[in-house]
Order: structure tokens, then C-alpha cells, then sequence
């Protein structure tokens, strides 16, 4: 025989797989649960979210209200890091349940004598808890309750606001049900709001044909800096492999002198916990960590599962590999390729314990040598639940680790990596190129139970991937890209100097760069400004100073009247500040259109004046109209505007 | 440290609640699960549905295929009644992945020696399970994969769909995961099609001013089956209270003779297990009951759980009602509106358990004494989790009995009760009556998960409500509200005669009968017959043979560019059955307009014949092009079309 519970909780959001995946928030931001609460026939309902952090011993309560229907909302703020928990309370609440179906009674006027008896039930257990001032007022209440003589008095109080207050404030929660917990991790802001750029440290000397080294580094960083970067993420830093070494151009032979995949890591020199030798010494990998960490930049490495054939594991742990029947080991292949300088990990090794251990003692390492971001290559071809196993493990301890997933596959793999704990996730936004694909794509992203988990990170380029539409495009272009992603995502990335360089010859054909800095050396001007370069800074500093563009989920896009020009609206929380994005998706022509307002939800009328700053130019404009027109050229092809009202 | 799985199941659909809420199904119906199932990396996987009905020990399986992107799927169907569970399992399969590996290196022309001796690890553990034939197959297979001479030979079994066949057949599930199990709940069919008419016994005398008895309502079978209907539902049959007993037309004070109404419950005469003396004995209710399902109809019980004051439970169990401060029993109210003819259940009581044990064993009387449907009056002012308990209860000893929810309220208190275990639900079709209204409100019962747990109902009027449309309205509104409820649902009911009659004098400005029958006797000639009853019996007794028309859930509305016109296509499972119903929502003139046929769904071309048969008239029209004219008359407003190819 079940419990006699009356109220019923269901289609609690959030709510990913069941609860049984956590949401993510950084600090200080807001979770907003709404949920049906409902109870058999009239009575009076109340409920409750019940939050704490993980280090806290008792739950916190923010009452819920009612929407619509039977809908019921509320919202915390969650204000550690770590992980909270959440649940709901649903509860009858006879006491406003009473007051309710008295004051009924009172407006039709029908003698109420034995409804005020039936209160005092209600009344004497808040004694106890009510506190002094309240405790005096209740004992009044009871009193004239029960007096035969102040009927009319008793009558005022029983549909006092005072008294419903109280009953408010100390619910007795009779037959009270609960739901199950809920999780979500609070993460340190970087999560949210990031500037990445991604450089090749060795092709970092002045001198031509010279490996760079991470005190070659050193001079780039205030220009890094300058530019408004955050985040400096180097491909692997560790001994290349010699066996099977990659030459120029991903030929399979490597020549004399020949680099190497830095992602074919391991060899004579080491391997996931060591230095390759020609970028220098952990001390002087640490050196550089400190000097950017001095400028506001987190240096991110990239941690990359995988081992050349001559990486220190395939001898001392050959268990972690395949070895097949004629007793060679298994290369990886995506059949017929083959990949001869690289060996998978064998994930299904019968010694996988120590295999993760390992895997979490390199991140335990390198944080210990001051990384707190990693981009993790390839996350998607290793077990989902590694991810999640190692993730927990590390945030565990070191709760400012951030995480990005280097998946570009299918979309069902990419949410599940964020679902196993991914903090940011690589995009599809480096081939979304038309209006009507970034808008449906950003609303795949933020408008549906995505935004909860998958924390997107938008990359006009990597060394992987020249888009097309890139190769061989104008300065325009290349503006447009940089500013599509800076102003639609907050955390962006880009694979420099090539992108603001414009060096974009491809294999043809292909979407791959030619002559490829994956395989060899490139020379570089560090310091070559360009409009580039400037407009980059620009967008960065106005990132820096708007919380609109610090978010991504806060969205809307608005209607304009041409297929050319994309213009969205964004907001912070708080609606502290309030920004109008136009540009232009066309690279050579001018381009103009009228771009409706959002008038509900900036709270304007028409005929109020809204004045839009352009924060690039610093021109002002005042519009009157609900529909403004807007006019962009290539020289410029986007507005950023702050709206002022 | 987790386990090593790696194969993720999610988005598992039917999924109600988590899958703490079973789906519903009848006798042969199909369960089309889908999920979204991935692995890490490009590894192969497989996936199964098992399935089982409760009281079977072995698990059934049928292998899911995959549908797009990881979208999987696949069908079982469920033939006993009763509870099924299933759970989906998801794992790498090895064996089909060295196989598709070893083609794509054999098409590349690669030497594969070593990917044949690797295969042999896959074919010897399938030794044990092979039959004779295949154990030959195999040991072949391995012995040429073994041997140096015969490499083209092993390279061409290698590839083999019967290999293939094999490895599919004998799966080795490595790192298998599994999902949770769900439950569907298995009716007799009746769950799914049902025709109900409900009349008030009471009024079947032949004598006008008599009482009507069972006796009298055995002379109406005979009718009530040739019109078609297979459910006859009775209002409560139980002694009616005579403490506070309501007058005719509602009023609160009876006069001498009044009958009061029939859900005032209870008296000195018995309670909810007696049978009110005027209407016979018990002996004669079994009597009718039994009638009625030689001509197969079953006897609907009403379910009311309250009490007239003058219940013996009041005296008996003064713990199950409510008692004020001031000793008086508490009266079902709506504050300020009172119903002093009736007690409410205290369902907080502390005896709760002895309360639900008597509510039981009420069921369980009537039961015996032949019923097996219920129509259960107010559900929605009783606790849910109560009704999940008593229904399991029921249906643990009684697979076939039925309840329907008489709940005419909130949409979130509707599916509540829906989702705690009820066979039917009554619906707000009686309100829906505009093409729009219809259209949307069908989409929210069939294209969303409502249709997997909630059967709609649909009722043009009941004894609670006359709607407006009808009150004065003509025969032809009359038969398009037959005509809309009996096509678009497969359970529907009417209240009689006064439906087919016409008798629809109301109360001014309120959707109620005036002089309504649940409050006094009423006249009737029950043999009258008019086109109604006419009407009423050729479309039950086309949906008595047409199975497109007794399940609700396939259905896709027909464009057709008249808002008066309504178009719907219909199929059974199988598709031996495919209709199409085109009913005029205008009941003064002819309505005309072009209908689209629904080309895909048909599996037919432009140009080739499809003949529509119209099952009323018999009249049959062949249509060659994809729009059609249609021209409906209100002499008979409806085409009920046999599409025949």
C-alpha cells in the first residue's frame, strides 16, 4: 500500500537523461527551475527548491510560484564552485488552505464561528517556531478566536495579510513529497567567457629555420595580451616521436630534419610528463605558464591520448596497447588509412585501471606546473565515461580545470562528450556560413536543453580545418568570421598568425591547410599590425567591458530584411547591458536593410527614443521607430552597437 | 572508478516520467521503441530490445537497426495482457568490425594475413553456440584462415554475408551496457474501441411517474445493441441518501417523492455494495448484467467514493470524514458553495489503509457480480497515487477490467490520472467544435506522448453538460457531432436518449439540462427511431468492421481549403484498413471544397486511380488526381470514404 502523499511533481527542468547528467553554471549565475506541481481537487498548494553546495550540510529554500496551469517556477543563484545538488518540495498547505476558503465564506457572508475554532489548528503549532513579535500576535489571534465576543475582530484577522505572512513564512508542510536531487557544476567564469588564440610554439623564433622554444615564447606574449587573448593554447609540447615520424605536407617519410606531428607524442625523450627537448625544459615550460598567468593568460595544453611507437608506455605498458596474433603491434587506422605514427590506447586493456590512473596522473602533473585549462584532441575516439571518470576526479581537487572537447563529428557525439563533463566544446560554427544556418544553429544551441551542458566555442579556424569559404578570401571576410564568432559565442578561438595573417593556401580540394604547420616549422612576422589585427583587438577590449557578449545564451535575433545581414540582440542577466549586433555576410558589396527593435523586451514603446553607440566607431545614432535602417560596407561590415535608453 | 562500457543509451522512447510511468497498449498492438545509441571512436555497434511479459522468466529479444545519424529503432508487439517490461542493451560487436575492416583492406588490395588470424579469435567462442551446419561452416572457415595455401579462398569467406549472418546471429556483447527497464501495460482491446451509451435505469419504465427497474432496462438491450454500442453505462445504482436529499432541478430542499441524485451515495438501505431497492435486487442487476453480455455489452459501474450523510460508513467509520471543532461533519464544499447531500471522503485520514482496503473490496463485489468496466465519478478530487494503487490492485487479479476517468478539468490533472493507471479518459472534445479547435486538439492527444498513455473518450454530451452548440441546435449539428467523435475516436459514448432525441432544453446561460435527469425521473419513448438512430447505428456499425476506426492514434488531417470542411485520412497497423472521413462543420449550408489525398501515406503516384467508397450511401467515386472535390449537404453532413487502390 503506497503512502498517502497527495502532491505530485513532475517535468522538473532543467532535467538532463533523467537527472542522472549534471547541468553547468559558472558563479554567480542564476538556475531557473520551473516544474508542474499539482494536487488532487482544490485545495491549496505550496512548494519549494531545496539547494545547497556540496560542502554545505543543510539546504537552503527559495519558495516557488505559481505560473500558469499548474506550472510553478523559481530561480537560485549559485554563488561556489563545485557541484550543488537540488530538489523540489510539493506540499498541502491546509493553513492558506483554510484562510482561503474562510475569507470565501466572510464576502458571502455566512457565519464563520466554527471555521475560526478549525483555524486555531492551524494557529498553536506556530507557536513554536514563530518568533517573538509573531508568537505575541498569534496568542491574540487564538484569543479572539475563541471568544464568543470579538467575532468581528476575528473575523478582520482571519483574512489579515499578517496572518497569511506567517502561514507563508512556517509551512507545516503536511504530507509534504519531495523529488529526486538534482546536480549542477559551478565552474570558474573562464568557462563562459573566453579569448583563445593557438599558436605553434616551435614556429615561434625571429630566425628562419630555427626551432622556437618557449623562451622564444616570452616576446610574443604582450602582444597576445594586447590583443585582448585570454586563453594561449599550444599544440603538444611533448617529445615527438622518431619511428614513423610524418614529413612536410603529411607525407609518410619523414625527411632529414623533418619535425614531426607534435601529436605523435613520445620517444627516447619521454613522454606525456615530459618537454620535447627542442622547445626547452619544464622549468622553462613553467617559466612561461608564470609570465602569461602575469598577463591574464592561462596557457592550455593540449592533452592528446595517444603514443608514437617509440613512446616510453609501448615498453613498460604493453598492455595498453593492441598486439595482434603476428605479434605486431596495432597501428591506428580508420581501414584501409593506416596511421604508422600513432598507436591507439587499447581502452578495452584488461589493466585499464592503471592505464587511467597514468592518464590522470600527466593532468596531475601538468597542473601542478600551473595548467588550469586543457584542450583535449580527439575526445570523441576515447571512452565516454573515461571522460567522465577523470573529469570528476580532477575537479575534484582542482575545481578551476577547464575542459574543451576537440570533437568535429556527429552532433549526438558532441553533446554527450558535454554531458560526460566536457566544460567547452568545440563547434560546427566553422561551417555555418549563410544567415539562415547561424540563426539555426545558435538556437540549436541556446534555445533548447543544450545551453544546460554544452558550452559552445567558436573557431573560424584551427590548424585542422581551412574552411573553404576562407581560402583565398578578402579582408572583409575574414572580418566578418572574427566578428560573427566574438559577437554570437563568448568563448571564441582562433589558430594564429595564419588567420589574421590571411595565410589560407590549401591542398586544393581539401580544407586543409598547405604546407601545413602540423608537420613542419613556419616562419612568421610576429608583429605585423594590419586592419585585422586592430578590428581583432577592438572586438576583444569591447568583449572585455560588455557582459552581454560575456554570454551566449541570452539571444535574440532579429528580423532584417536581407539575406546579407545577420542582427541579434543580447543581454546580460541582469539587463546591466543591452547590445544590437549587425553584420554584413557579404564580402564585396554594400549592404542594407531596416533591422526591427525588440521593443517588449528592451521595455520600449514606439515613438521612445533609443539611442545605439557604435562601439567600434563611436558613432551614435537615435532612433525614434521600431524599424531602423542600417547600412554596412566591406571596408566595415558589422555595427556593434550598445543601446542606450 | 567506472566500468569500462562504452556504449551510451539514451533518449529512450516510449519514456513517460523517467519511465516510472508505464505506456499503455492493447492485446497485439506494436511498441516502436526508439534511442539514440554511440560508442566512442568508428567501432561497429549493435543494439536489442529485450522484452517480456511479467509472469515469463526469459528475456525476448529483437535486434534494433539503425535509423540516422545514432538514431536506432525497432518494433515488438505485445500479445498477452498484463504487464511487459523492456530494457534495450547496446554493445561493440568485435566481430563485425573485423569484418568490416578486413573488406575495406581486401577492396584496398592490402595483404591481410595477419586480419585472417585475428578473426579466428572471433569465430572459435561461436563454436559453442553454432547449430550443426554452422559449427561446420566454421571449423572450415578457421582451418582456410589458418592455412598458408588457400589465401584467396579465406579472403573470399572473410567477406561473406554468411559470416556475416553468423557473427550477427551470436553476438558477443562485449562491454555490454543496458538501460533501465520500462513497463508497458497490456489491455483486452476493448481499452482501445468501445462505444458507450449511457442512460439513467430509473428511467426505463414504460409507465410514465413509475420508477424504472432493472427489469424494465432488459426490454432496452435488444435496441441499445442493434444501434452498435457494446458499453452501457449506468449512473450509481446504489441507495441514495435521503438525509438532505436534492430536489428537482438541483434544488437543496427535496419534496415528498423526489429522487434525489443517484451520487448522493448511501442510506439506511445500504451503501456502495447495495443496490438501491427501487431499482431491484442484487439478484436482479447480475440478471441485466449477464443480459447484456449475451448481446455483448458490457454493464458500466459508476465509481463515486462519497457519501450521502446518512451513509452507514458515517456511523461506521466516522474516521474516514472529517470532522469540524464544533462536532459537525464536514460537507463537500466549494467556498462559499456548499453540497450538503454530500460527505467527501477524508482521505488524510489516519485509517487510510482500512479506507482504500474498503474501497477495494467494493471493486471487488461488483466485479464478482459481472462488471468489468468503471466509470469513475470525479477521480481528480481523490489522491492520485491512491488511484495508481487500487487500479494495480484491481488489474493484478482482474486483467480485464476498465476504468474510465470522469476528470473534466486542468490538461496536467487530466494526464495525471492517465499516467497513475486509467484505461480511458473523458476529454474536452465536447467543447472542441471548430475545425482549428479539433485539428489542434487531436494533434495533442495522437502526435505527442500523450498518445501512449492517455485513450481519449469522446462524448458529445453527458448528463453534467449540454453543451451550447447543441441547445437548440438541428439534427444535422447533432449528426456531425456523432459523426466527428465516432471517426475521430475509437472510444467515444453519448448520453441517451436525449442525444439522439434531441432533448436539449437547458438551463438559461449555463451548459446544464433543464429539469435534468439527475435529479428527478424522466419519460422517455425509448423506441422511438428518427435519422439519428438511424445515422447512430450505420457508423457504429462501420466502425464495428473497420479497423481504421478503432484505434485513434493513426490519423494525418487532409488539406482542404474550406474552414467547414474537415478531412482526415485513418489506417489500421497493418494498413488493411484506410479510410477517409470528411464531415461539414456547417449544419445550415452546403459546404464544397477540393480534398488532398495524402499520396505518400497511400504509396500512390499522380495519375493512378484510387477509388473512395462511401460507406453510408454506398455510392463510389474514382479519383485519378491528388485533389478532389468534395460537396457536403446538411441533409447528411459527412463522407465516411473505403479508399480502395
Amino acid at each position: 500500500m503506497q503512502n498517502q502523499k497527495r502532491v505530485v511533481l513532475e517535468n522538473i527542468r532543467p532535467q538532463i537523461n533523467q537527472g542522472t547528467v549534471f547541468i553547468k553554471r559558472v558563479l554567480d549565475e542564476l538556475v531557473d527551475v520551473t516544474a508542474d506541481v499539482l494536487v488532487d481537487g482544490h485545495d491549496k498548494i505550496q512548494a519549494s527548491i531545496l539547494y545547497k553546495h556540496q560542502k554545505e550540510k543543510v539546504w537552503r529554500e527559495v519558495r516557488m510560484h505559481h505560473v500558469d496551469n499548474d506550472g510553478w517556477a523559481a530561480t537560485f543563484q549559485v554563488q561556489k564552485q563545485g557541484f550543488y545538488s537540488y530538489k523540489l518540495q510539493g506540499w498541502v498547505d491546509d493553513a492558506l488552505n483554510w484562510q482561503y476558503g474562510i475569507g470565501r465564506k466572510i464576502s458571502d457572508n455566512q457565519h464563520v464561528k466554527s471555521e475560526l475554532l478549525e483555524g486555531i489548528e492551524y494557529l498553536k503549532p506556530l507557536l513554536k517556531e514563530a518568533n517573538k513579535t509573531e508568537k505575541k500576535y498569534l496568542q491574540h489571534v487564538i484569543s479572539i478566536f475563541k471568544s464568543d465576543e470579538d467575532y468581528e475582530k476575528a473575523i478582520k484577522e482571519a483574512i489579515s495579510d499578517q496572518l497569511e505572512t506567517i502561514f507563508t513564512k512556517y509551512p507545516a508542510k503536511f504530507l509534504m513529497n519531495e523529488s529526486q536531487e538534482f546536480q549542477v557544476y559551478v565552474d570558474r567564469k573562464k568557462a563562459r567567457f573566453s579569448t583563445w588564440y593557438e599558436f605553434f610554439p616551435r614556429s615561434s623564433s625571429e630566425d628562419e629555420g630555427t626551432h622556437g622554444t618557449f623562451k622564444d615564447c616570452h616576446r610574443l606574449l604582450p602582444r597576445i595580451a594586447e590583443m585582448g587573448f585570454d586563453t594561449l593554447y599550444f599544440p603538444p609540447v611533448h617529445p615527438i616521436g622518431e619511428v614513423n615520424r610524418k614529413g612536410k605536407n603529411n607525407t609518410t617519410e619523414a625527411e632529414d630534419g623533418d619535425v614531426g606531428s607534435a601529436w605523435g607524442i613520445g620517444s627516447k625523450q619521454g613522454g606525456h610528463k615530459d618537454i620535447h627537448p627542442e622547445l626547452g625544459t619544464v622549468e622553462d615550460f613553467k617559466e612561461l605558464v608564470k609570465a602569461a598567468k602575469g598577463l591574464g593568460i592561462d596557457v592550455a595544453m593540449d592533452y592528446a591520448l595517444q603514443a608514437a611507437p617509440d613512446h616510453p608506455w609501448v615498453t613498460e605498458h604493453p598492455d595498453w596497447f593492441k598486439w595482434r596474433p603476428d605479434g605486431t603491434v596495432q597501428y591506428a587506422e580508420n581501414p584501409p588509412k593506416k596511421y604508422q605514427d600513432i598507436l591507439p590506447i587499447y581502452w578495452e586493456s584488461k589493466d585499464y585501471k592503471n592505464l587511467w590512473k597514468e592518464c590522470l596522473e600527466i593532468l596531475f602533473y601538468w597542473i601542478d606546473c600551473g595548467i588550469e585549462v586543457f584542450r583535449v584532441d580527439n575526445p570523441h575516439t576515447k571512452p565516454y565515461y573515461f571522460w567522465n571518470w577523470i573529469i570528476t576526479e580532477v575537479k575534484k581537487k582542482h575545481p578551476n580545470v577547464l575542459f574543451l572537447a576537440e570533437a568535429f563529428t556527429k552532433p549526438k557525439v558532441m553533446e554527450q562528450l558535454a554531458k560526460q563533463g566536457y566544460t567547452q566544446s568545440y563547434t560546427y560554427f566553422t561551417w555555418r556560413n549563410t544567415k539562415h544556418e547561424l540563426i539555426e544553429y545558435m538556437k540549436d544551441l541556446t534555445k533548447t536543453d543544450r545551453k544546460e551542458y554544452m558550452r559552445p566555442n567558436f573557431w573560424p579556424n584551427t590548424p585542422d580545418i581551412n574552411p573553404y569559404h576562407l581560402q583565398g578570401a578578402n579582408e572583409s571576410k575574414y572580418l566578418q568570421r572574427y566578428a560573427l564568432a566574438a559577437t554570437l559565442s563568448s568563448n571564441i578561438g582562433i589558430y594564429g598568425p595564419v588567420f589574421e595573417q590571411m595565410i589560407d593556401e590549401a591542398i586544393p580540394g581539401k580544407e586543409e591547410y598547405y604546407m601545413s604547420e602540423k608537420f613542419q616549422l613556419c616562419h612568421y612576422d610576429w608583429f605585423q599590425e594590419n586592419k585585422l589585427t586592430k578590428l581583432i583587438g577592438s572586438i576583444n577590449k569591447i568583449r572585455h567591458h560588455h557582459a552581454s557578449y560575456q554570454q551566449t545564451n541570452n539571444i535574440q535575433f532579429c528580423h532584417i530584411e536581407n539575406e546579407n545581414l545577420i542582427a541579434f540582440y543580447k543581454w546580460d542577466d541582469e539587463k546591466t547591458d543591452e547590445t544590437l549586433t549587425v553584420i554584413s555576410l557579404d564580402p564585396y558589396y554594400m549592404q542594407s536593410g531596416h533591422v526591427q527593435l525588440p521593443m517588449h523586451e528592451l521595455g520600449i514603446q514606439q515613438g521612445q527614443q533609443v539611442q545605439v553607440h557604435d562601439l567600434i566607431t563611436g558613432n551614435s545614432y537615435n532612433w525614434y521607430d521600431e524599424w531602423n535602417y542600417v547600412e554596412l560596407h566591406p571596408t566595415l561590415p558589422f555595427h556593434i552597437f550598445k543601446i542606450k535608453k
